[in-house]
């Protein structure tokens, strides 16, 4: 186990020209979340679209102020293959795949949040989709989130070949075995117990890493990425999806719910695997930066064209929420 | 709205000779599901594979006894389009393409019978996954089937270009606007309310027959089928699961729950929207019938190729289960 010198303050992450970085990232976020958010609505069917309840409860959850992350890491991975620099110049109608995978993320959202899993009663400061529309109306629209993703994803402008590479790359981060439902398996079952490292690491990496490095492998896959592309893209998600989960577990701690908009200390009171539990805060926020600054070096390849990459990968080691 | 002078005993279906048709019939289904079976065996991680306790979940409700109908309905169809007559010449591993059909299937059982939906305790004569597993595991043992089954598709073993278009059509099919889960939330909604003719077509269209429409026509698209072909396999699964719902509803009266395999009469207890409380049973049979009689004609231009399907749509409205 390692010590519990470092410090936030002392972060090894080269950090550049602030001014010129801090306004490029705003832009790539800023851009990303239009981007998606204009995607949403034009592929998530209108609340007047009868059964209209089911509609209302989907765009209730999708619309809810989200951060847009996924969607952004896939479109900067897909502008960085593609090998395009501006932030005007994205793949053509990337922000489908970008909303996809948010659809993808919010179904997830919504039956976490259920009684019968973590039963948390806000969400992205709002009331969470069943303490407004019910459970069965919650389950039926985290059903229909996931179902409506995998209708655009087999829609997506680009070649057939690609579209199912996509397809199962998205199926398998968000599946059983090293995905998304096994890593929420493994944390409800390791509610109550002392994890071990070697169980929390799994936690991360299948239940928020795995969505993350699919975001970024798809993003790659969508503009063409060669098979070596993938692999860089995908150890860059790795780490720097491992490193997002470790910060969301400090910020738990150290942030008020109006901070988060979402239940502060939910882990704590729940006795939830967590970093901040088996290593403390400066100690976990240690190795979230060690991850970030590994995998800065596995784009390296990409020379400038990463730049932009790197900077939304300190940033998710660097956020306040 | 029609007479009630029909009975089961008259129908107007053709019935050729039974022993040569009910013995075809007979080897279809049990080919049909012991292909389905294995390819599910195969396709689901083990019992064994960690987290051990969602594949046991996932396994539970998959390994039910089910009868496999989307899946055989899927595979005939596919034989029928690639112009193969004889039992054992199904196109290569369409079994797979089943097998995500029965997934798809089984995840929408598990969650329709959670307490927030159906309540149900008993499914294929065993008791549920919720009662067995707790709802959190339920939930995700649905939503797990539900992404396995896309995995599956992206893998299968057809040109990439059909593959997409499969899984377009399936997304559609189980989703809200005209497919399952809108379905089932207008059922839902439909509950203690006096249903119309109208409303109550809609909920059985979306709920069952669009899945059923789905599956003929991926099993369709696998094996090559022309746009014009896909178009009388739409109106065929379109007709059969109108009918298929029909008689569905009529042996929640008629059968008692040792018979079914799943609890008898709920349909009236919760009063739901069903064919016999709005037109009786006759009248309900009479219109199965009529539907099964419609849908031969969409496959007129199939010749004797069509022989195993039409049997398939006639067994729908005879079963006594």
């Amino acid at each position: 186990m390692l010590g519990k010198k470092s410090s936030r303050t002392s972060s090894a992450l080269p950090t550049g020209n602030c001014y010129t970085h801090c306004s490029m990232l705003q832009e790539t976020l800023e851009q990303g979340r239009a981007l998606t958010d204009a995607a949403l609505d034009r592929l998530i069917p209108k609340e007047t679209q009868e059964p209209a309840s089911i509609h209302k409860a989907m765009r209730h959850s999708v619309f809810a102020g989200g951060k847009r992350l996924r969607p952004v890491l896939c479109m900067e991975a897909g502008r960085m293959v593609a090998g395009k620099k501006t932030a005007g110049s994205l793949p053509k109608k990337i922000e489908d795949l970008g909303a996809a995978l948010e659809m993808l993320h919010t179904y997830s959202l919504i039956h976490d949040d259920l009684p019968a899993l973590d039963n948390d009663d806000l969400r992205r400061g709002r009331p969470t989709c069943h303490k407004v529309f019910g459970d069965a109306l919650a389950i039926l629209a985290g059903d229909a989130l996931q179902t409506q993703a995998y209708e655009v994803l087999a829609q997506l402008e680009c070649p057939a070949e690609a579209r199912v590479k996509i397809i199962e790359e998205i199926a398998r981060g968000t599946g059983t075995v090293d995905g998304m439902i096994g890593g929420q398996v493994v944390d409800l079952e390791a509610e109550h117990t002392q994890p071990t490292a070697e169980m929390l690491e799994y936690i991360h990496r299948a239940k928020t890493a795995a969505l993350i490095t699919a975001s970024l492998v798809s993003g790659g896959l969508y503009a063409g990425a060669k098979k070596n592309e993938v692999e860089k893209l995908r150890a860059f998600g790795r780490s720097i999806g491992l490193a997002f989960q470790i910060v969301d577990d400090v910020l738990d701690v150290t942030q008020t719910s109006e901070q988060l908009g979402k239940t502060a200390g939910k882990d704590t009171s729940a006795q939830k695997a967590t970093y901040p539990a088996l290593f403390g805060i400066d100690e976990s926020l240690r190795k979230a930066d060690a991850l970030v600054s590994a995998a800065f070096a596995e784009l390296d390849s990409f020379g400038d064209r990463a730049e932009t990459l790197k900077e939304l990968a300190r940033y998710l080691v660097e956020r306040k929420k």
